[in-house]
């Protein structure tokens, strides 16, 4: 295998060296290509099931937990599934050569504002493999090469789907060089992240660890797909029911992701109608809860017995998971002041009536996304009309929110004159 | 002054707790503070030219070149010319508030992409003193809290200058704290490149070395106002007329900035007719020619013993001065490879009449501005109807070609709903 056998800095330059071809690819070749890999994948699924069992077997024998060993597992169904997504991608338009801008200067020149790829974008991520494909679909469809840097627990699952995803590059004529499989520790890693002048973008999906190892060393610009800290705050004019709703609904309908909320703030007015309203439906939907002294006051002393005190971690920490930390806030303004304190700029959501509430609440808090009276869960490319997305970003340069097919872009001027100088 | 007496986090922090104030200012309050700087430059004058008699003194004492020396003079008509700078900027459309997307979800969710402040930006600048003043403008126009470092030598000017901003933004009901100098060598630059979630982006205007001391250090995302290396490539297909003027005039009009042209490169089927023409020209201009052994037989034997022998390090280099290299080539992938080589990225041109040699140029230079028969020059965000920049971006992320207002802002997604959540 390459990723055995070659420097990491000579697989970043077979990347850049592989890229043009890719950038400058028709749509019709990158759709073929991707449909190649939806057709590989299901053709040699018996292959990469083989290659999994091995990854599975080792994750065994390390002793991970279930729920990790489940998100390593690859079946007929899953990979069925990640076919289905490669043919989603083939699906959306092809950015590359959209014109963002188009005008006449006054001077007479005709200026273009074109969307073309980044060139060469590194991914580093965890477990889940399905990531491999998925990132594959959308730097192929971007125009981008990519070099793809998953979980170790992962690596046999990953280099038969990167060895399939070169063959769908090389079948439809593309190098097979524009996806390629990186590996190594820490040291590795670094070397990935300085490669200036090669590779273009790195986009980090994972914890705040990774985060933290990569802001260290980075060198090349980096885009974290990060983590969110989400607060639902119910304001004194929510509907109450509804309110509760969507709090269930960012809390429950799935814990493990960044688009769930992890805190709730409630309005001091409300929170004697409210509190014991929505400690009987989290508990009823097994949350627990963490929370201030005042929302176990509201509670009443039966409920209150039973929820644990908030330590001053908790209000920052992402749970992701069934528990839920709870506070009770005088105002709109306090509440945007917690979520300034300890958000993470990801998703926060009012429930609100009030538009003078609500507009102080779409003003004041500063974050991707920010949700009236809708669940902070809607946060993805998909469900924002994108398409399939590589991540969520909580950056506030280039990309905010869902990292899609745009994204992954940059973009050139082109000015056009009848031999113009300046005067 | 605070400089010296406030550590560069406290006076970040005191930069973030102002930004709010500016992020939410409406354009009137805005476009006042402007005017209340114009005003106050002109009203303050004399205290100014005073203050910058010292900052004179000192470098002419210190033995700098006459160059340097008048780059950091401000008289009158230079003061003058810094407030109408402002004016200019006031006279904008507002970045702040603008919709760049606006549409209605498949599940009845309103989705708005708004226009917002970065909150605090941070400018690293060398001599020209005015650049205090066009930053303080840019960030105020699009509500940012700005932290400004200028050079050493410009330092009681620049402090003059910072305190006359703070008061027009103090003047209008803003907080001073909106415009801030922050001064110390490169153990402060580092401390204030890495004021993760304080500073929002940092904007390095100045050389390699300043871009290579932050690369090291900066964990806080940077935007690179770079330096260009950029080409003027002469076809086979080109009017050589045309071609002659649009060399000389990217090479000469302005030969200090970074988007006039270094490299000449000339395509060999037109090097018999072209290359004395041009190397006339340029000679009566002042230009000193670098050129490769081609150029020179091309030259004649008399014109080419006045041409020195170009080195590899000519061809990378950025001479900012009345030099220009020179190189024949054998076809637009030449040309294009050898900009890809030791381009920079900012402005690259080509001069032909040929529709596939343009096209091919278009596709295959990674540029921010690719120019078709006319002067790199252009490359500024007055020219591109932008209005007035803090510098050009030779990276891809983010803002690429001129950082106008729009590319000081980010954005955040408005979602609103019914009691949407998700299923």
């Amino acid at each position: 295998m390459a990723t055995e056998q070659t420097s990491i800095a000579g697989l970043c330059a077979e990347a850049k060296a592989a890229a043009p071809a890719l950038a400058l690819a028709p749509r019709e070749q990158k759709d073929a290509a991707l449909e190649a890999l939806a057709a590989l994948l299901e053709a040699r699924s018996a292959e990469l099931i083989e290659a999994n069992a091995i990854d599975l077997q080792a994750a065994e024998e390390a002793g991970l937990s279930a729920a990790l060993v489940d998100r390593l597992l690859l079946d007929e169904p899953r990979i069925a599934a990640i076919a289905a997504g490669a043919r989603d991608v083939a699906a959306l338009d092809d950015p590359v050569g959209e014109i963002i801008d188009e005008r006449q200067l006054e001077n007479g020149l005709e200026l273009r504002k074109l969307r073309v790829p980044l060139g060469v974008v590194a991914v580093v991520y965890e477990a889940r493999p399905n990531v491999t494909i998925d990132a594959s679909a959308l730097c192929l469809k971007s125009g981008n090469a990519c070099l793809l840097r998953g979980s170790g627990s992962a690596q046999h699952s990953n280099a038969m789907m990167v060895e399939i995803a070169a063959d769908a590059a090389g079948a439809v004529g593309l190098p097979r060089g524009v996806i390629t499989l990186v590996g190594g520790g820490r040291e590795q890693l670094a070397e990935l992240a300085t490669q200036q002048g090669v590779v273009d973008l790195i986009v980090p999906r994972g914890g705040e660890g990774l985060k933290a190892a990569l802001e260290q060393v980075a060198t090349i610009p980096v885009l974290y797909a990060a983590s969110g800290n989400c607060h639902v705050f119910v304001d004194r004019a929510a509907k109450l029911q509804q309110a509760a709703r969507i709090a269930i609904n960012a809390k429950v309908q799935r814990p493990g992701v960044c688009n769930a909320a992890e805190t709730l703030l409630i309005h001091r007015d409300v929170a004697a109608e409210f509190v014991p309203v929505v400690v009987d439906q989290m508990a009823a939907a097994g949350v627990e809860l963490r929370t201030d002294e005042a929302t176990r006051r509201f509670a009443g002393k039966e409920r209150g017995e039973l929820l644990s005190e908030a330590t001053e971690s908790d209000w920052a920490t992402e749970f992701l998971d069934l528990i839920l930390a709870v506070k009770i806030v005088d105002s709109v303004d306090e509440a945007a002041a917690h979520i300034a304190r300890y958000g993470s700029g990801h998703s926060e959501a009012i429930i609100s009536e009030d538009e003078v509430a609500v507009r102080a609440f779409e003003l004041s808090v500063d974050a991707a996304c920010v949700y009236v009276n809708a669940s902070t869960r809607f946060t993805d490319g998909a469900e924002f009309g994108m398409g399939a997305e590589i991540g969520n970003s909580t950056q506030k340069l280039h990309a905010r929110g869902p990292i899609g097919l745009r994204e992954l872009c940059t973009f050139k001027y082109i000015i056009t004159g009848a031999g113009h100088v300046r005067g």
